[in-house]
């Protein structure tokens, strides 16, 4: 992670500032499977999931089997997962994509202190502890950290 | 947090299932600001924020002012923040409301592995680093984690 780190550093775009990350961390997160779709970097990535994008599998460890109870039922999942290779000390970045200087809080950039990211998925299958969905946009491997109903679904 | 722990534990109803946590987490957070509301217990809190809800403050820290930059022009932004005071071991969970046991996944409840909870609110004003929002329906003293421009806004 180190290298990974000194080698990120160097590629500060123009107006980005980096800020020293706090001496201790305040929660712990447990990964609770992982995502496999057919995108290993991040060029390949879609920018957006969409709905009516590939299937991508989501693996659930055995050991949560049973919270996937009474999934199926509900069409559309929030999933959250973790951007794994994102840097987290950017306040101000520079997006490729406009140039334009914009504090992290206001994009929704991989890069930001936690890096959750969250996508609303069409739940197409379950079958034991895997999920075929539309609508990721990560990479292959990516740590899952939560799967919960829609907003508004039933059972909310 | 043991004797907390150890009093959930005795707390479960008719259905539920707790599990053994594993014995190392894998990611760990940092708390970026705090929630402030009006609401000191579980029992006063809304079961659903509302848009039209009372204003709630959230307040950033002071070493991620400059990542406020270009909020303001969001009128929706989603909000991450954790659910401290929630049990993180049931798999099954038997809500009141409705005293059906369902998997955690095919739940909302703060009751999950990682409780991370995920809201749209409206922002109403910013002023230095202390955003007035309505929308949010959690216990004052809420750890925030994560701000970002709701989905399909501009400068995604």
């Amino acid at each position: 992670m180190t290298d990974r780190s000194s080698e990120a550093e160097s590629e500060l775009r123009p107006g980005e500032v980096a800020i020293a990350l706090p001496a201790q961390s305040d929660a712990a997160l447990y990964f609770i499977g992982t995502i496999h779709t057919t995108w290993r970097t991040r060029q390949e990535c879609p920018k957006r999931g969409s709905l009516e994008g590939p299937i991508c599998l989501i693996v659930v460890d055995e050991r949560w089997r049973m919270a996937l109870t009474g999934l199926a039922k509900h069409r559309r999942v929030q999933v959250l997962y973790w951007m794994q290779r994102a840097r987290r000390d950017l306040v101000l970045q520079t997006p490729f994509s406009t140039m334009q200087t914009t504090g992290t809080f206001a994009l929704r950039s991989p890069v930001r202190p936690n890096p959750i990211a969250s996508s609303i998925v069409e739940l197409v299958a379950i079958e034991g502890t895997t999920l075929q969905v539309r609508g990721l946009d990560c990479l292959d491997g990516t740590p899952l950290i939560d799967l919960k109903p829609e907003r508004g679904a039933a059972g909310d």
